[in-house]
């Protein structure tokens, strides 16, 4: 997955693989947070996302810094102990959260973008992929909500935004060439995608389950609106 | 300014005028959150403003609860005597951000309103005076990306969310009178305004003053990339 999302953008670096993931590349036995084995990486995967989707929303309800680790553990149902065995700190966590979110979004851009449409095409599909993972995943839904709390630490901050950037440079090219073959308008393609995204992502500040919308009806028109403003008539 | 608000938006209620603006109305001297007499209300009312904005910038930094009344003291260079002459908590203060913002807001989309626009033309002066006034007023700025935290109290949260909706209201119903026309196309007119809102508020996560862009063209282009999202071709 580290691999593909290497692809995207131009600057590079940003945050690196850990723990399982890093180790899955090597062909060795996964190894925790903790330097532990990992017996059943897909388990431990599982329970790694149920703490960040846990951590995610009350870190939206109570705040970063009022949320503490024994909130989490509770909200998960297991220990504290239970917490650090995936996570060294609930600083830690709630850069995972941004992580994941952003890693698993690049990944599926990836994807897009190799299927080789025309850029506006393509614009389209990546668009109402961000739309309609705000909607399926609880997860990207509430890490879409969370400011970064200051508190995180430099080096944490600047790996999050590099991911950000290298989301945002993927879509501002698209917009560039959607404009350089006539499909798309836009003065400033950088400023266009900053006004897409926040539309497409803006979905997870008013999104509730079970709203008076359906899922496709939401995923088309925020799609069709974000697109139509941008499509040359 | 109360008055002007009241008309717009049919769900009514809403945050009640206090201290100053009350007393205003009234004709009688105006007085202050603990019942002085306020000497000079022009003045009173800039201050008011400077610790409003200081503790804008300081929820949006540091996460509402970490924030301290001290700190904001000290940013506006004043005593926590001098902030409670004005606020009764950090709860008061956090509650008027959000009101003062969405008031300032509520009251030019009246004067947009009052002018007699077709919904289109009307739709299009309220999102670019929304986008103006992110870039123009560092404290609608700062509003714009604070969350409510869930410790502000039952009833402050409601009366910001109840202002929240009769702006929503207002562009929801400027888009379905559009739409009506044969002016905009949008399936759910509901929809579409909290998308074109998240799309202009949005312009506050990431606008920083000195910036590439000049306030002219992010006001432009912003405004008619939402714009042309709804327009019927």
């Amino acid at each position: 997955m580290d691999m593909t999302v290497e692809r995207i953008g131009t600057t590079g670096g940003g945050a690196r693989p850990r723990g399982a993931a890093r180790a899955e590349g090597r062909g060795v036995r996964p190894r925790g947070v903790r330097g532990h084995v990992v017996r059943d990486p897909e388990l431990a995967e599982a329970r790694r996302r149920s703490i960040l989707l846990a951590a995610a929303v009350l870190f939206g309800e109570k705040g970063y810094e009022a949320a503490t680790l024994d909130d989490i553990a509770q909200a998960v149902g297991i220990t504290k102990g239970g917490i650090y065995h995936y996570f060294l700190s609930k600083e830690d966590i709630f850069y995972e959260i941004r992580v994941t979110a952003i890693k698993d979004a690049l990944t599926r851009l990836e994807d897009i973008l190799a299927q080789g449409h025309p850029p506006a095409e393509a614009l389209r599909l990546a668009v109402s992929d961000l739309v309609s993972h705000v909607l399926d995943s609880p997860l990207e839904r509430h890490a879409n909500v969370l400011r970064t709390p200051p508190s995180l630490g430099r080096r944490k901050r600047q790996a999050i935004r590099q991911l950000q950037r290298r989301y945002e440079a993927a879509i501002q090219h698209l917009i560039a060439q959607g404009v350089e073959r006539g499909e798309l308008v836009a003065r400033d393609a950088k400023l266009a995608a900053f006004t897409l995204l926040r539309s497409a992502l803006g979905v997870a500040t008013w999104y509730r389950e079970g709203g008076p919308w359906s899922r496709d009806l939401i995923v088309a028109q925020v799609t069709d609106q974000i697109m139509e403003g941008l499509v040359r008539r």
